[in-house]
């Protein structure tokens, strides 16, 4: 890849997602660490990251010192939405992969960056493979008569049902009761089964994500397509498909 | 094998599941039809039920008659307790597959029978591969730390959770709750999953049920055995391990 | 429905496919049975089919009396080819359930067709969840790293791998290898999982089908839908999607 | 627990098995870190080591300066039979997690610890799990007519069929052929499905690791209670059932 490399700053990058996307935006061809925002760490902890980029805990500071191409976002819902505002006022384009924000918000989002033409990705799920089965969730919902959803996360996770089980029914778009079964056990890492039924037959798509590594693919394409947009999209799906 | 046929009496023989036992039994090694009880049948339907057995719509005009080993009672809850006291009463060995009977019903008919050591047996589940499950899922409950049940069922089957489930969730003991899933679709016909969960890993036990068949080999081995019990059992798996 | 029903030629009305579908195309709206191929029969099954419709042992009688508008083909290797040789060349559009055609037969079939704009369809599989199986593994192949298909089918089932699981990696059309695992045990029926590997995730898709009559809602669509071709097409996916 | 703490030595600590066993028995009641055995590791690891218990390069050096209980050894083919005579010769009862020892090995370790009536255990698989799926794969073959066995690893386990597979259908100890099949996908990490097929049902046993903590109440079991034993066993279930 030829040119200047898209510059990232993270936000959140001491969390579990963000210390798995300082790595792997590291080792992305045309990509490189503008900045890392961490709201609190341990001196082993900074010094570590230090290895990574410079370390931060101002976004605005951040943003004023470093010039980012990108704001990737993986903080908690406590601070995503100052967060994204403060980047899009400065013209940097965010992909927002924490949860916790309104729809409001992201109306806000779209106007504001729509009057500087700014791009922007909001991404409620980075995995391929979940993306993947929502729209073949969506299509075999055209042709089978009903379904039913099983969703089956590690014991800690406490809210059910999971985002995505949602998100899936709402993107099957039927006008039938799809229920949604939680499975909560200790083992599990992150399932999803949408088993559909017809006459003589079922048809099931499923979901296996295992490690958080399953995010960095679509975390990466994120980062380089969002260059590109002259809008904040919602899902990740519209650089897919 | 040597000596008489053991001579079974099947009640419900129009049923789904009596017109298979009808063909497995005449079939069967050792065993035969000692006489078919029907509600109510067609002329084409008694017709055909003839080329296997004499047809009887009376209960206690077939034993008298034809003084059964056996008593097979594949009928529906409304008929069910009467056939079994009359059998016992008559000192015919029931085996039951019909539903609906209550404990009330369970402990009278061990009480009665236990006065001429008459044998008999209970069985809410004939398959094996079921019962397999039971047992393993008890089993696998005193060394994992949590469990849930998913069980799916054709869309006609209304009642859930299943009975099956709620056998198996009896059968593992444990003090803590264990959810029981009840999945409805078109195409499916009887299934359960037993999920366990423990540090890093999951063992899941999976029976599927795909035809009446299966039912078969535990009805011959019951039909085959009840001669040699001198109570009235509950459940097949006392003839199995 | 308005209008004439399209009437439809059944040959190989005796076999499992073929009773079945006497059956599903009596009782579909704007179909008609036109009469009934059979190569040999009982008395009794003689009978039993007249109660559908007129019984013939010539294919070539059977056309020429009753003017069928589509014939379905649910023969055998050893008699398919012929039969869909004489319904072309008599104008009667095929619809072809039956294997064990050539690659040549399909060519000869499509041009001979074409010279009278006479619609036909080849259908390797009736069953719409597996088409939508074998059109979400191809999507889904664009995006995974790597895939392997495990088919599960009833022991009676002596070939292997399954025709369905080759025309799958066919569809995939990827330049890695796909690694296909033929299952075969009593108590299964016919089964297919496709799964896909990425980074720390994997997507599954599975297909059972558990009977004959899955098939049935895709040889209705096929009966319906042949009247408006103008070619012979090889997939029922083409009237799908 | 009261007492002094079961002191274990460690072979392997800086390999991924052992790196996660030395803090699981640093965490674990009544047992305690007694020296750690590398072969070679950068100053940055030996020094993350210490702060967990000594570290040695050499075998004998440590057995004598810290008289260790037992010899946990997750080290690597070419390195376990050498320390595993080593601790027998020793008086220190091995627990044995690595692989690559013959049968000639077992033997003679169980020869040799016989003479001091030496508690030892040979584990080819710790997850608690694992070995239920085994022993519940062991009773169904009495019970089912025909079992497969289909085992999915991570694109880099480049063995196949996997020891867990094989030592699987050992244990079944059946006299038909049980087919092993092998899939090897990024994204899969290690899992196993027996199914069982017998009339008109099937039965399936699946077992997902999905890190090496799975192994880890067997680890700590097994160290726990080799102390009991006085003789060397081959397999953790023996501690078990």
């Amino acid at each position: 890849m030829t040119g200047h490399p898209i510059r990232v700053a993270i936000a959140g990058a001491t969390g579990r997602m963000g210390s798995t996307a300082v790595q792997a935006i590291t080792a992305a061809d045309g990509l490189a660490i503008a900045g890392l925002l961490v709201h609190r760490a341990s001196d082993d902890v900074q010094a570590q990251l230090e290895r990574f980029g410079q370390v931060y805990s101002d976004p605005q500071t951040l943003i004023d010192t470093e010039q980012p191409d990108v704001w990737l976002d993986l903080t908690t819902p406590s601070a995503v939405v100052q967060h994204v505002d403060l980047a899009i006022a400065s013209n940097v384009r965010p992909v927002v992969g924490a949860t916790g924000y309104s729809d409001a918000d992201i109306v806000r989002w779209q106007a504001t960056a729509s009057k500087s033409s700014l791009g922007g990705l909001i991404c409620p799920n980075f995995a391929i493979g979940a993306l993947l089965m929502m729209r073949f969730a969506k299509e075999a919902a055209h042709w089978m008569e009903r379904a039913e959803i099983i969703e089956l996360h590690h014991a800690q996770k406490l809210d059910m049902p999971s985002g995505t089980s949602l998100r899936t029914r709402d993107a099957m778009g039927v006008d039938y009761d799809v229920p949604i079964h939680s499975v909560r056990l200790p083992g599990l890492v992150a399932h999803q089964e949408v088993i559909f039924g017809g006459v003589g037959e079922t048809l099931t798509i499923r979901h296996d994500s295992l490690s958080r590594e399953s995010f960095m693919p679509g975390v990466i394409l994120a980062c380089r397509k969002v260059i590109e947009l002259n809008q904040v999209l919602y899902g990740l799906e519209h650089l897919l498909w």
